[in-house]
C-alpha cells in the first residue's frame, strides 16, 4: 500500500480508485454529487475486529457487547443492516433516537440510552418503552425515571474526573479539569445511590464516557480513567456491567497511527476480569467513520497568490468536522491522474473562512469535473449536516 | 436600563421580560420551546439606523443601498416581510437562496449574488434569472458568466488582503494573513478584467468582504480594508459602486459597546464620496440578530461538584455561534423571580462537551419549568440549525 489511508477495500487500480469493491468514479457518474457511499462489509469488519479483541481478552461469551452510537450515523439503511448482522445493540441519546431505531428493527431491550438535560416530556415518551436500557445521568434523572416507576434496573452515570482530549483539540475533553454536565461526581454518587434506591431502582451498570477519538498515544490516560471508576463500582455490589463509552478513534491524518485494540482490551482485562464485570463498549466513529466516502466534483482551480485552491461543490455544513473540531480531511482523487503531486488547499463551496476541507495536501493532479474523495466520512457527517446557506442537498448510499 | 442588553423593545417589567410588547412567557406558554422569536419592528429600526448613518454622511438618493445577507436567517415570513418594507434588497450566496428569495416575493433584478466554487449546474440555475446581480469571485467565474452571455455588467469581488478576525475568534478573520479562497488579488486583477472585457462584461461594481462582527475597535483596521480597495476601484474606469461587504457586529457580551455608525460611514465617505462611487452594504448580523429570541425550558438544576448547571431543552446544534465561532449568548430568565442572582452554567441536552450555552453567568433565580431566553439568536441561529441527535426540532413566529 502506497497511501497511509490505503487498504484492501479502498485503494486504487488501475488509476481508479475502488471502494467497497466498487469504483469510486463510476458510482458518482451514476448518482451525482455530494453522496455519501458507506460500505456494510467494512462496518460489519470493524465490529468485528471488536468483538475479536474483547474476546481474545477473556471477555467470551456474555462477558461484552458493543452497542452503536448512533449519533455518528443515524442513516436508517445502515441502522436497519446493523441489526440484521446481530453483531452490535444501540447507543441513544435523545427519544427521537431511540424512536428511530426502533422504526429501523431495534427493540427497546436492545437500546441502552444516555442523554443529558431530558425534558419531562422526553422521560415521559421514554418510560413508554419497556425494556429500555436506562443510564441515569443526574440525581435528576434518577428521580424522574423512579417516580414513574419505568424500569427496575438503571445504570450510573459517573464522572470521574479525569480524562482524555485529543490533543489537538481540547474541545473533546469531556471530564477532567473543570466541571463538566456529564455524570454524577464522586461528591454525590452516595446520594445518588440512596435516591435509587428509595426508588426501588437496582443500579446494575456503571456508566462513563470519558473522550473522544483517542488512539494508542491516549490509552495511559484513558487507563488512570478506567483505575477511577473502579471506586464507584466498589460502593455498589448490584453492578453487574460497566459501559465504557466510545472515544476510540480513527487516524485521520497520516502521522495517525491506528488504536492498538490490543493494548485498551488489555486494560480492560487488567481492571474487569478480576471482578466479574461484563464490559459494553458504545462506539460511533470506530465502527463507521472509515466505513464512509464523501464524494464530491471539482469544480474550479485556481491560483491565488501562492495558493492553488480546488473548490469543490459542498461545503463545511455538510460535514462540520474540519470546522467544529478541527479534525481534517485526507481528499483522494476518485482518478489517479499522471504526473507528479500538487500542493493544493481544498475548499468548499460556503462563504466563510473556515470552509476550508484541507490546507496544502498533495495531490496527483486534478482537472475540473473531476470527482474528489473525502474518506473517513462515515461518523458525525450527514449527522450533523445543516442547511446553511440552503447548500444542505445530498445523497446516501448504502453499499452491500 | 438596568442590564447591558436591555432596552426599550426588550426589558422587565413587574418581573415578566417583554420582547416587541409581548410577554415573552406568555410567547413560549402558548407556543412551547426550543422556539425562535423575530420581532420585525427591531429588524425595521435596524435598517433604519443604517440608511440613515449613510445618508447622513452624504449617501443620500441613490447613492446607497442596503442588501440583507439571507444566511443570517431565511425564515420565510423574515424574507416577505423585508420585502414589504422595502428598505433592502438581498444578498445571496447559492442558487437555492436566490430562488428561496424569488419564492418570497423578491425579484432578481434585487438579489445581489456572491459566492464561491460554483458548479456548472450552478451558473446554469443563475443564468436563466435575467436581471440577478452577479459578483465575479474567480476569473473562472467570469469565464462562465461571460460563456453563458447572462447579463453584461457584473462586480468582480476582490480580496485586498488585509482583513479583521473578531478578536476573540480568528476563524472569522476573511482576508489577510494567509491566502484565502475568496475573491481575486492584486496580481490576478487586471488579467481578470481583461478577461471580462473579452466576453463583453462590463465591470460595474467593485465587491469586498473583510470580516465578522466588528464593532467600533476594529474600525480602525476596516478603515485599512476601504483604503486598500481604491487600488482596485481606480484600475477600471467603469465602476460605478463599491460594495463593501457586512461585517457589522452586535454586542454579545456585557463588555462589548456598540458599532459606532457615524464613525463607520465616515470612513465610507472619506473615501468614496469625492470618487462619486455609490455604497452598497451587505450586513446580516446587524439587521437580524438582536432582533431574534431563543426561547428555552429549563430541565434540571444541579449541582456537580462547584457548578450549578442549568440544563434547558435545545442544544448548540440549534444556534451553533458559541460552539462553531466561541461566540457566547447571553441568557435571560423570562420571569425575573426574587433572590440575588447565583452564578450558574447553562448547558444544552447533546452529548457533548461543547454544548454550553454560557459558562458561569449570574441569573436570577431559576425554577425547573421556568423559560430561560437566549437573546441575539436571530441570526447563524435556524439558518444553520443541524438535527444533531435528532434534536433539530424547533418553532419560528415572525411578531410582527
Amino acid at each position: 500500500m502506497e497511501k497511509w489511508w490505503e487498504r484492501d477495500d479502498l485503494t486504487y487500480k488501475d488509476g481508479q480508485l475502488l471502494f467497497a469493491g466498487r469504483v469510486v468514479e463510476d458510482l458518482a457518474r451514476q448518482f451525482g454529487s455530494p453522496s455519501f457511499f458507506y460500505s456494510a462489509d467494512r462496518i460489519s469488519a470493524n465490529i468485528g475486529r471488536l468483538h475479536a479483541a474483547l474476546s481474545d481478552a477473556g471477555f467470551g461469551g456474555g462477558l461484552h457487547g458493543v452497542n452503536y452510537a448512533m449519533k455518528a450515523n443515524r442513516f436508517a439503511p445502515l441502522l436497519t443492516y446493523l441489526k440484521t448482522t446481530g453483531l452490535c445493540t444501540i447507543d441513544a441519546c435523545s427519544p427521537q433516537e431511540v424512536e428511530h431505531a426502533i422504526s429501523c428493527g431495534f427493540s427497546p431491550e436492545e437500546i441502552s440510552f444516555t442523554a443529558t438535560s431530558l425534558s419531562n416530556r422526553d422521560f415521559e415518551r421514554l418510560s413508554r418503552l419497556d425494556g429500555l436500557i436506562m443510564n441515569c445521568d443526574s440525581l435528576y434523572a434518577i428521580r424522574q425515571w423512579g417516580e414513574r416507576g419505568a424500569g427496575r434496573n438503571i445504570g450510573i452515570r459517573i464522572n470521574p474526573a479525569v480524562g482524555i482530549g485529543r490533543a489537538q483539540n481540547e474541545l473533546l475533553q469531556y471530564s477532567g479539569g473543570r466541571t463538566t454536565k456529564f455524570g454524577i461526581y464522586r461528591e454525590q454518587f452516595h446520594e445518588a445511590v440512596d435516591l435509587a434506591a428509595q426508588f426501588g431502582l437496582t443500579v446494575e451498570r456503571i456508566h462513563f464516557h470519558t473522550g473522544c477519538g483517542y488512539l494508542t498515544p491516549q490509552l495511559a490516560v484513558w487507563e488512570k480513567v478506567v483505575e477511577e471508576c473502579l471506586w464507584f463500582i466498589d460502593q455498589v455490589d448490584t453492578v453487574r456491567t460497566v459501559n465504557v463509552g466510545g472515544g476510540l478513534g480513527v487516524p485521520h491524518i497520516f502521522r495517525d497511527e491506528p488504536l492498538d485494540l490490543e493494548l485498551w482490551a488489555g486494560i480492560l482485562r487488567k481492571y474487569f476480569l478480576p471482578r466479574n464485570i461484563r464490559v459494553e463498549v458504545e462506539p460511533g466513529d470506530y465502527l463507521v467513520k472509515d466505513a464512509g466516502l464523501l464524494v464530491l466534483t471539482v469544480n474550479a482551480i485556481e491560483k491565488k497568490k501562492d495558493t492553488i485552491f480546488v473548490g469543490v461543490d459542498a461545503g463545511f455544513n455538510l460535514a462540520v468536522e474540519p470546522a467544529v473540531y478541527g479534525l481534517p480531511f485526507q481528499p483522494v482523487p476518485a482518478r489517479r491522474r499522471q504526473g507528479d503531486e500538487v500542493q493544493v488547499t481544498v475548499v468548499g463551496n460556503i462563504n466563510e473562512a473556515l470552509d476550508v476541507w484541507s490546507s496544502e495536501v498533495s495531490l496527483t493532479p486534478l482537472v475540473s469535473a473531476d470527482y474528489l474523495t473525502l474518506i473517513n466520512a462515515g461518523a458525525y457527517s450527514s449527522s450533523m449536516s445543516s442547511n446553511h446557506c440552503m447548500r444542505g442537498e445530498f445523497r446516501e448510499f448504502l453499499l452491500l
